[in-house]
């Protein structure tokens, strides 16, 4: 954990943004899997953690600017908790390590919701992205599931915190990428034909939870790389395949890593794979090239786009005018997802606080096919912590659909295309930090060029 | 899975055990850990799995024994999906994997129950174990999150079904005991003094990873075996340290395994180790002797204590009569834990539906410390598969507690009790099947006595 001072001037700049009102935090519950004690790893809400530091589940906090109170709700462990799960520092410690002297019983906070609701005051919540935290709002202040109704000042002003990453965020941010990579690195030593995806998956996860650290999202790690979030480990990888990992560990603090990376079964790329694989990795290094502050990302989605499209057209799959192609929206057959997205406490920054708000100022996204995925389109600023991880992918039932239909045929040379239905994808990943003149790699390089990749094999 | 001949006759069995109503079967949703799409390991819900084979998140179904129709409502993968997620066989095909023809979209459930009830059906349905299951019940059925009602006829339905492993059942389990012995045995050949808990951990789940198998629950791998349930592993293994490993792998299928292990961080236990080990083993030996049909497990469990509380009156912790203290309740200083429990497609199966109904047989249980935390009572039958796990704990709050208020000083002498506060715990853990018979172990034998342990350190 951080020093209360940095909790506590994280709540008081929130108080001073919003003004007025009562600022409502639902921190999490534990997630029963099949039954309620059998749970699946803690994991606390990243805005609670951002404002009140404590991972401990069953907790919920008030803040209540008209009447300058902040409360955390949670009770004391019983004696039969204490043998069962350990002893935990009492809550009066916990709040005092956090800034918090005011703890009352888990009981009282519908009452004090009610009050505040007798008494007029605007009570501000965060969206829903758990069952749990709907029938909170249900109990607490009979809201129905699905008529939520989330305030957009609370919103904003969490993001316009969360987005800018301090000096301590950035090096807790830091320590998560050089595991990352480490997990990574662990693939490349570790793939080759003849054993499973869940080997290789195994391998990577042995390293995030050696460091007692977890994942920051289920790991991808397929011969099917065309699939963008694939989770089946049951292949066997055989000679001739590429084994596509996205993965990443994230700090005991919550903080997370993720890249990706694409490794050859065998100790060399085949020429077929390395065309393809070398027009991925011009994309990335131009979008690379280009991060600096004040530059709209939606412009550096599209160069990234045009350089793949480019490479492409050399390759006899595309035809026409590149930037057309990309304007029109034709590049998403190859390119289907982002280039990039915020990251900090979530792998996917604040998505549950909506992408708008997070990753494009609110400024409202696109509907077109492939563009829409892309989480972040605003002017970058220093202290914004983003990935890179243009990729390009053959996915059969998408040429398919889009063949069937001619879709783009202008753009798109899709008796080639369908040659390569069998290729699967390709996807490279790192972790970069705006500066105030550029961009900063997180963490420690991975092979990202073919032959550096094959020096590992 | 199995075949869909098995899946139909298991709900033949449960439609005519019901005899009328209509029966709701909740599947389970993917979790979100820190925003909606960042999702835990899907887990199916048991009971659905049980009846419906189908590993899938959003389904539901219903039996409606009034109308004899048995319906599947889930919707078919968009393309957006399909490129994001990848392929799957089409619901209809999943439907007749299980020999279900009846397929409607997850729309249509709520107005099938809502004419349901106008019709005045019975709708029965099981406890909920997440809050998405209190939001169906919501949504659906008008039931207010705190109000369910769950259906006790159902309940009895579905526990006296799966409480009866059969042999395709068993072999499943036995797939899953395998991978958790060598979870166990991995274990024994990492730990040393000087690395951390969690790099043990991390080897652990690496063994079934690999396997392209889950954790049936989440690892406990610590130095501080006292706390019944501890999964923190942040701590360094020190000289003359004990691990406890408490692990166990999860089937493709969802049947699970669950072993313990007590590890020395040295090549031998200490004198003192060895002393308070090898009660825990007589505990567990005694108890594996008397597993065999109409035994009633409580006094199985009864008879464990009494192991324990006779070595440790030898060793000056305990006065008295050892059965008088048993009867008392004074064991549950050193076990305050139950023998045993029930496993199938949960760890603790069935845990979700009631204990007093899986491993009563509806007697109430106890509510004795100690006791009430036995989960299994009931008279022993073929086809159950439960865990034998005595343990001895040396727990310092509970210890601090108990002679703090004098608690049985008939039977515990706490002068001597109190210099073991720092001696941690140990419990050691098999999964056995009641034959017609006896017992037949499930899996592979691990290491239980200390030369054993010792042997491949």
């Amino acid at each position: 954990m951080f020093s209360k001072e940095i909790y506590a001037a994280r709540r008081a700049k929130l108080k001073q943004t919003l003004g007025s009102g009562l600022l409502l935090f639902s921190g999490n519950k534990e997630s029963g899997m099949n039954y309620a004690d059998n749970t699946y790893p803690f994991r606390q809400d990243s805005t609670f953690l951002y404002f009140f530091g404590l991972a401990y589940a069953d907790l919920n906090a008030v803040i209540d600017i008209d009447n300058d109170k902040e409360i955390i709700f949670g009770d004391e462990l019983t004696i039969d908790a204490i043998v069962w799960m350990g002893t935990q520092p009492s809550l009066k410690e916990k709040g005092e390590s956090i800034g918090i002297t005011d703890i009352r019983p888990s009981g009282e906070i519908a009452a004090y919701l009610k009050n505040a609701r007798q008494q007029k005051q605007t009570i501000h919540y965060l969206p829903s992205y758990r069952a749990e935290h709907q029938v909170k709002l249900f109990t607490w202040l009979d809201v129905c599931p699905g008529a939520e109704k989330p305030s957009v000042p609370f919103i904003l002003g969490v993001v316009n915190q969360r987005n800018y990453k301090s000096k301590e965020e950035i090096e807790e941010i830091e320590k998560a990428c050089i595991v990352t990579a480490d997990m990574h690195l662990t693939a490349m030593r570790t793939v080759r034909p003849g054993i499973r995806e869940s080997e290789v998956a195994a391998a990577v996860a042995e390293v995030a939870y050696s460091n007692n650290y977890q994942l920051s999202f289920p790991i991808i790690a397929t011969i099917n790389g065309q699939t963008l979030h694939n989770h089946y480990h049951g292949n066997l990888i055989k000679s001739g395949d590429m084994l596509l990992l996205d993965a990443g560990a994230e700090t005991e603090m919550g903080y997370a890593g993720d890249m990706s990376s694409t490794i050859p079964a065998d100790s060399r790329f085949t020429t077929r794979q390395k065309e393809i694989y070398d027009i991925a990795v011009a994309s990335h290094e131009a979008a690379v090239a280009a991060l600096r502050p004040g530059v709209l990302f939606e412009e550096v989605y599209d160069l990234s786009a045009q350089v793949i499209m480019e490479g492409l057209k050399d390759l006899g799959f595309v035809k026409g005018d590149p930037a057309e192609a990309v304007k029109a929206g034709a590049h998403a057959l190859f390119f289907p997802c982002g280039l990039g997205h915020m990251m900090g406490l979530d792998v996917h920054d604040m998505e549950n606080l909506g992408e708008v708000y997070v990753g494009y100022d609110g400024r409202p996204k696109s509907t077109q096919f492939g563009r829409k995925s892309l989480r972040l389109g605003r002017k970058l600023e220093p202290g914004f912590v983003l990935t890179i991880e243009p990729g390009i992918y053959f996915i059969p039932e998408l040429i398919d659909l889009w063949r069937s239909r001619q879709e783009f045929a202008e753009f798109i040379n899709y008796e080639k295309v369908a040659t390569y239905k069998d290729f699967s994808g390709i996807r490279n990943e790192e972790d970069y930090l705006i500066t105030e003149t550029g961009a900063r790699l997180l963490g420690k390089k991975i092979p990202l060029h073919t032959h550096e990749v094959e020096a590992l094999r």
